[in-house]
């Protein structure tokens, strides 16, 4: 992949954390938002909507604030960097918030959240997307499936880590259903009219979690990002798949570090939280169900994936052979 | 109301806030958290779980952050001091989180949250809350209905407000429904073996929103709470109603503000966002719903309810004139 983006002529930073991320995102078993989208962001470099050579530019507002203009960066690259400036504005001033704009899809939000932790900060990740969450009472889309992010270090294992879309389910598991032709779970989805579906084809909105509330919390994270960073909101925003490729997106993210120091000592608090932890798996489950944590999956499978490797599906290989002949032999030489 | 806190002996500032946010409550609609709890709180007072008179001591531990020491004040009163600290940081510093320990019950997030906006501050609450909330997968409850709000301002009416528990329902919405004898909602609660139940006297516990998605977003307010402020969390938690009523019960609590104008000029921020509210209220709605954003249906409860009254139980009312014969005559002399 790193061979390829430099083929491209994509700048090494980007580069970088675009392939970390999405190799860290399909080991920790986001098949949606890792490896697989990989052709797509290769064809989003061609054409220009992602900025190969960028130049981003971080403008300082406040002792915890600051806005980063990301010239069109792939979003791995201009998160990475807005997540390590809110670190240390949080290391400075208590807290660090910074805002994205003009930046592309930036993948799984984890990312961005798993690098405050190990600076003793609780991190935040948010970012707004396609509108294609069903607004409650209407009968179409308004905000995106807009994420949020959490985490916070633990006393004897990799950080605490919630990511979620607002939404019951991301669009990209809509999409990859489409693609195996499997039916949607009830409740997922809706068609052009608003009403229920379970065709894949046909799904055009998402349900929120917890009706109005999953939409509120969508709300939340559009003005955090879009409003914040003066970008376009909601239906403004150009669809990741159905607008010209060359189109330039200016998607808007949001980050905040959280300085745990400033409130507890951080040894004290990471052990705290790990009996949080400890006592949330101990929980008596229901029939044959694991009592687990946010994140618990995702570790699991990184730890599964991390010696077995990655499934890639034949489709997404035959598109990564298109790319480089060589590229599923280019890391087992 | 003031009448009865100022003859319990409640200092002038708490009884400000108690009642101030009691009537706020219930004339959005909120009647689960409002006036209702009048009598409940009475009982706090002379039983010592609320303190009197309390001294609040606010230490200040980065240029954007701060604990509040809240020795066991009113919730209303002790969150009320912690977000207008919080104001006070953002203007400093961009940024301003305060963690509350030591609290009581405070009523609706919205009453703090909704202190923000006026200064050009994006406005959060949270609370950590009794364990009620079914753990995803397991039988039983281990977090609480742990609230979000989230507050900003609009160009032409009173802030955008969303206030909701991470759970489907909050429990005082389920035990409204014990007194009145209604049945639940199918999938609002769960009984002691965790299965799904209709009769409000089995509901042990209650529905996060979106399955894990609400657990882990309940998860994240319990660690910005009870963890950052060092106060019981989650199971340590007494409960309110169960619990022996002179039993202190050390909430915590967590607020943020933020200054917009460090992000966009706060008049452009307030009309951006004045535009998405409008776009979303013309969006063709289903059969015979209004669309709305998050807190319309408190606005136009606030409007009616400010003319025509605040509607109050029989049984409660009851409660009330046991407090004070004329507790209904005193607003209407």
């Amino acid at each position: 992949m790193a061979r390829r983006l430099a083929s491209l002529g994509v700048a090494a930073e980007s580069a970088g954390h675009a392939v970390g991320a999405m190799v860290q995102t399909s080991l920790r078993g986001v098949d949606s938002h890792g490896i697989n989208l990989f052709p797509h962001y290769c064809r989003a470099v061609t054409a220009g909507r992602i900025n190969a050579r960028p130049a981003l530019s971080l403008e300082r507002t406040s002792p915890s604030t600051a806005v980063l203009h990301a010239d069109h960066a792939f979003g791995h690259h201009s998160g990475a960097v807005a997540m390590d400036a809110a670190i240390a504005l949080a290391a400075d001033a208590g807290t660090g918030c910074v805002a994205v704009r003009d930046s592309t899809h930036f993948g799984a939000a984890a990312y961005f959240g798993l690098r405050a932790p190990a600076s003793g900060c609780l991190g935040f990740a948010f970012t707004n997307a396609d509108s294609l969450v069903k607004a409650h009472n209407a009968k179409v889309a308004f905000f995106g499936t807009n994420p949020i992010c959490f985490t916070a270090p633990l006393e004897r294992e990799e950080p605490l880590c919630l990511d979620m879309a607002t939404s019951r389910v991301a669009w990209n598991k809509v999409r990859e259903r489409r693609q195996s032709g499997a039916a949607l779970v009830p409740g997922w989805a809706f068609d052009q009219d608003g009403r229920p579906t379970e065709d894949a084809a046909q799904a055009r909105t998402l349900a929120p979690i917890g009706a109005y509330k999953g939409f509120g919390l969508g709300m939340m994270v559009e003005v955090l990002c879009a409003l914040l960073a003066g970008g376009p909101a909601a239906t403004e925003l150009l669809p990741m798949y159905t607008s010209p490729i060359a189109a330039r997106r200016r998607i808007s993210h949001f980050f905040v570090a959280l300085d745990i120091s400033r409130f507890a000592p951080v040894a004290q608090f990471k052990a705290r939280l790990q009996a949080v932890v400890d006592s949330v798996r101990r929980l008596p489950g229901e029939a044959g169900q694991p009592v687990m944590v946010p994140g618990d999956p995702e570790k699991q499978c990184f730890e599964r994936r991390s010696v077995e490797g990655i499934p890639v599906s034949p489709e997404v290989l035959a598109q990564l052979h298109e790319l480089d002949p060589d590229f599923d032999r280019a890391v087992m030489p």
